[in-house]
Formats: C-alpha cells, structure tokens, sequence
C-alpha cells in the first residue's frame, strides 16, 4: 500500500492551524475542548472525512466516528477501529493526537487508492478530551464509548468556571447523539507519537506497544508548624518542606532500587505546593503528589509501600505529621496478541523494523483495550520531547508509521 | 513606677477591634496601611496620646509621634524616643506592634502618675507600614524616618491594585507634613512580643536585645526538563524538584552543622515554586527563597557558600543547571550598652527577671540602630506563635515587660 506523505503532511499542517501559538522554536497549538481551536479543528476532519467518501457520526459527549463501509464489506460486521483525539495541552504540540487521527484517515484513503476489498468495515476516530485540560482526569471520550463513565456523568464535568462540558460541545456544535460504543468493534489500533526515545535509540520506524502501565496516583500532606523563619531555632521546628524534600529522595531512590527487578518502573512526584509558601515563614504544610507507573503491578505496590514507610520514617526523625490517600489504581494492560501480530506482519512487509516496548501514559487505548483487542503503536519522537512546541517527528517517520497502521487495518479488515 | 495593666490591657482590646476578624480561638485582626481599620486604629492612638497631654506630630509618610515634654525637661533636648507599629499581616495577632505603641504610652502616664521629673521630652511613635503586606518590603516609616529611604520614594511605593502609599495615607488623613527625624533622638527602646519561646523557656520576664541578626536572601532556580510522567526512564530524567529536595536538605544540614560555632544560625526555604506542577509531568523547573540570618555575619556567609557548593554539587551530580541571586545582606546590629544597660537595672528595681538573647526578625529598631542608640525588648509570646490569632501575651506578662520599658525611659531622659 501506497502511503501519500504529503497527503498526510497536509492535514496535520491544516490541523496545526487551528489554535496555533507564537513560538520561538517548534510549533506550538492550545486545543482546549469545545473552544474555537477545538471547534475549527473538528469541523476540518469532518471535512476531510467526507472528503474521503466516510459517514460521520457524532456522539453526545462529541466523539466523531468516520465510517467506511467498502463495497467489498459487510455493513453489519464489526468495524476494525483506529483513531487518536485532536485536544492537546495548552502549549502543547502538533502531532500527540492529531497524528494518529490523520494517520487513521490515511490509512483508509491508501486502502481505497490500493483498491483493497476488506470484510470489514473501518472506522476513523476522535475521541473527546483525551487530555483532561479543560474537564479534568482525561480519557474522557474514550471512558464513555467504553462505557468506563456514564454519558451523564461526563456531560456534567464542569471546567473551571463552573461551565459544563455538555454545554462546551453544544456551543460548538459537536453535542451529537447516541453514544459511539467501542464494545462493538472487532479490533482497534491507535497510532501516537512515542513521547520517548526508545525507537529513535533503536532506529526503528514503529514501536509495537506490547503492554500500557500500570498506574496508581497518591496524595500525600505534610504538616509541620508555620514559624518566623527569623525567630525560630533550628532545634524547634517543625519544616514541612525539609520533611517533604526527604520524601521525595527516599521514593526515588526505592524507584531507582527496584529498577533491578523491572528496569521499566516509573515514580514522579510532579506537583507540589508549599503553605504559606512565604520567604521568611517556615513552611507549614506541603501536599504533593505521587505518581508511580510500571508493566509489573508488583513494583507498583513495592514503590508505595516505600512510600508509606517514608512517612512513617520522616514522622519518627521530625515533628510533623502525615497522611496518604491512594485514589487512583490502575493495574497494566496487556495489548492484545493479533492486533500486534498485525503490526509486526505490517512492518515487515514494508521493510520496515518495529520493536516491541511498553507505554509509560495511557492513551484512550487504555480503555478501549478493556472492550475488545487493541493495540497501540508509536512513532518515533525526536528528543522524546512533548506537550511541548518542540514536540516533532519527522514526516518520513509519520509516513512509515503509517504504512505499519495501513497495513494492519487491511489485514485485521480483511480478517 | 506604677503600671497600669487595666488601663494598658483596655487599650489594647480598643485598638484590637479595629479589622478585628472572627476566630475559632485566639484574637485576630488585618490591619493593612491606609485601609479603614488603620484609620480607626490611627486616630484612636491620637485621642489617647491628647488624653494623655501629648501633642502629636503626624510625617508625610504617616509616622505619629506623641510627644511629651514635662516641666522638668529642656524642650531643646534630645528627646527618648519609643514606640512599635499598628497595622498587622492578614489575620495577624493583636499584640504584634499594638503591645510596643501603647505600653509607651503607658510608661509616659506612668511616668506622670508617679511625678518623674525627666530631663527630656518623650516620644511615643507609631511607624508606618511595618509588615510591608500592602506595600512591599516592610519596615517603611522607619526606613524614612532614619533616611535609609527618601520620602518620595516611599510615598511613590504602589499597592498591587497601583495604588500609591501617599495617595493611600491622604485618604485616611494621615499623610501629614515634614519627616520623623529618628537621628535627632537621644534614645530609643522598642517593646516587642518575642515571637520565640526563650522567655517562656527561661521564665523570664522581658528580654533584652543583644543584637539584631544579620539576614541575607537568596533566590535560587533550578532547571531540569519537564519530560511526561510516565513515557520517561528514571535514568532518562532531568527532574528539578528531586534535585531541589537535595538543595533543600543540603542548607539544612550545613546550618545544623554550623550551630556548633554559632547556635543562633537558621536557613529557611520558605517559598518553593514547581513548574509546570502537574502530577504527570516531570517538574522542570523550581525556584526557591534561602533566608539566612544569625547574629554572626560569618555564620551567614559559611551558609550561603554551603548552598553554592550544594548547587554546585547537585549540577554535577544530576543533568540540571542552577543559578543563585543573593539581593538581599544585611550585616548583624549590636543594641546599644547603655540602652541594654537601663532596661536590665529597670527589671532588677522592679524584681522582674531579664534575661539577654538576639533577635532573629528586623523589626523598626533595624533601621533606628543606624542612626541613634537603640535597644529592642521582649515580652514573652504563648508557645512562640505569631502572625496568627493565636498569637498571646498574658496581660500580666505585657504589663512586667511594660514596667522594665518605662524603667528604662524614665532612666534614659533622667541621664
């Protein structure tokens, strides 16, 4: 199957538009679901999927679902799937997303230009506040088509200002009908840029993701005593920030040990926030959070319990006080065998090498792959930079990536 | 000499009604310059300097002083001045400041109760802007009034809305006429809540400044790579908060360290922003306050050369770059012998306990030491607490320490 680059250069440039931001280096866009940039950039796919002869269908939370049904189909048949969504981070970059949507529709113009006559119908996807920016949590539209949240309960996420993410999509249009449901598919494959740089250390085209970590969130408070850092001897206080700094390097270094175990375990304590974070008061109180990610549960549950027997250490050696909460667990996914096995026959036809790794972050795949086989491909990221205008993949890279995807759909379309 | 304590313990409970703010426990107030509340407090400070025969000089920048001249003095002569401040931090205490204006007060009317035939004038002030929470750096009235800042200067500070500290003060009527000319006293005694727990420690009565400890500040960033939480290797990561954890622990211990020559050093990280502080995402940036102070400036300067080698250090050892401004020094102050002198032959006649320490914050009596002799004494502070509704001084404590202050003036303007 042909691939056209250019074809594909031009949607995610047309797409790059679209709440594009001034950068010094790189191109950067902020695509915050139902704003103008999300409204424009829908409203193109749409176009464009048109263009390519495929029916749209858009669900109440503002999934879009292109739809081909080739002649040689099955209408009824369970669709092969792929897809990726079009929001981004504010500042984000130009391909985490759109590549994998644009990279979804090419596949399908390369079928009907090859004159392919798969089984199935294929379906091209957008999935609604994949990044969790304006709604909060993320995966949002993914989690409803895979019935992981109630359509309500998803209308009713209200952003910052109290603006529910319902009437977000009514005023741009996209409050659609029904719900687009994932259940229904025979496979699913999303393409994403890797946001690592495995592939371009291994100098492959495509790396075929053979599970997404696992991934528990905790919320950890310490308190201490708020003093005049002028009047307060060092023997008598009680330093949140010391204590908290202690945590922090304790959980790394039971990360970095564990790595003996599983060389892919992850811990990162990301946001953290000081009260009265004032340069003469002794820090009173620091809350931060705990995020741990690994294909093995086991050293998921081995870096908490680190966690927790930090705290119990820091609470012994200074006089404060702590607590966490652990709301957020999450065990890994295994991507499902002939979905990858798909992948690989893909790569190899096209001359073209594909590894397999894990995925460290989700993607929308994490949900669908709790509905039906799914797989989760990744392209090369230059520097591994993202969410972030210096995010970049070379088009060639887009291009080959896409050839593995093509290839994959027509022999999962053809099964 | 006679205190007063009700007389005393009244006008403080008056005073603490002005921006007074319901509380839990304890008694708070926000009494920021130019506001309503620091009017009400102002003009209540002025009705009871005239009921007391004091005549009353307000300065361009809202400095009041209440003078009194007995029959005994040479109007000619250098008066001894004392006094503290009237606004407060948000949600502060009632006695920070209100404690230093009105046991001056008291200690004229006690002076004048027990018919003392100083040789002086007197002066009770009540300076401008001491904690600097609307107009910035704090310490302003005495800044002015000692010529470390001009008065146009000070007049021109802004507010965060734009508003200027002149304009701020006309509104209330208390921008007056001419400067508080603080070189042109003889002496100076400010009475302070110690905001520390040596006094109560010790069972002592009052504490008298030995000196005021030097401060330096800093400000220190340190840059890492905001890299995606879970797509991310922990031998692939730059993170600034770990290193800054390191920067963190590194201060404390060198200062812990340290006490072995001089016990009074402390280091405070107070403020500590993450960026972009978001649980996914490795923190990339962090910028930090270091606030060093002692009463030996070596001490001060052994600290920050253990936070550059630290950064140093930390730059080798972790794939981040740092940086470290120092703005801000100010050498250590001796108090004055023969003021420190008068206030502990004061405890003694009065069978009050005084005991030496140092002062750890600034306080107007930083800025009178340049230019006059100067002393600074402590009343003890319930569990140390300050800036806070908790803040306390039992009526009784406030009225010994008021007992050593009129002591001490009454054989200050006698000399």
């Amino acid at each position: 199957m042909q691939i056209n680059q250019q074809r594909l250069r031009s949607d995610i440039e047309s797409n790059a538009e679209f709440g594009a931001i001034p950068t010094d280096e790189g191109r950067g866009r902020t695509v915050l679901t139902g704003s103008e940039a999300d409204r424009r950039a829908r409203e193109f796919f749409c176009e464009r999927l048109r263009d390519a002869g495929l029916s749209i269908e858009i669900d109440e939370v503002g999934n879009i679902a292109g739809r081909w049904v080739p002649e040689s189909a099955d209408p009824e048949a369970a669709p092969v799937a792929t897809g990726s969504h079009l929001d981004s981070v504010p500042e984000g970059g130009i391909f985490d997303g759109p590549l994998g949507v644009y990279a979804g529709l090419e596949s399908v113009r390369a079928m009907q230009d090859a004159g392919l006559e798969p089984e199935r119908p294929v379906e091209v996807v957008c999935f609604t506040e994949e990044e969790g920016q304006r709604f909060g949590g993320g995966l949002i539209g993914s989690a409803v088509a895979t019935g992981a949240m109630a359509v309500d309960e998803a209308l009713d996420l209200e952003d910052a200002d109290g603006v529910p993410l319902g009437d977000a999509l009514a005023d741009i249009g996209h409050r659609g009908e029904g719900r687009l449901d994932a259940a229904g598919w025979d496979a699913w494959v999303e393409l994403h840029v890797e946001q690592a740089e495995r592939l371009t250390d291994a100098g492959a085209a495509a790396g075929v993701v053979t599970s997404i970590v696992g991934l528990s969130r905790c919320l950890i408070d310490v308190s201490g005593e708020a003093d005049h850092a002028g009047s307060t001897l060092m023997d008598e206080r009680s330093d949140a920030l010391a204590a908290a700094s202690e945590f922090v390097l304790d959980v790394e270094r039971a990360t970095n040990e564990r790595r003996g175990d599983s060389e892919s375990v992850v811990a990162t304590v990301g946001k953290l926030d000081v009260s009265p974070n004032a340069p003469n008061v002794i820090p009173g109180e620091v809350s931060l959070t705990l995020d741990v990610r690994d294909v093995e549960y086991d050293s998921i549950t081995h870096v908490i319990d680190a966690a927790r027997a930090s705290l119990d250490r820091i609470e012994t050696d200074r006089a404060v006080t702590t607590s966490l909460e652990h709301p957020w667990d999450r065990r890994p996914i295994e991507m499902s065998d002939r979905c990858r096995e798909a992948l690989h026959a893909a790569g190899e036809s096209a001359d073209l090498d594909t590894i397999d790794l894990h995925s460290g972050a989700g993607h929308d795949t994490m949900h669908v792959a709790d509905v039906t086989d799914a797989a989760l491909l990744f392209a090369p990221s230059r520097d591994g930079i993202s969410h972030n205008p210096l995010e970049w993949t070379d088009w060639e890279d887009c291009a080959d990536a896409t050839r593995v995807l093509a290839g994959a759909l027509g022999r999962l379309a053809s099964a």
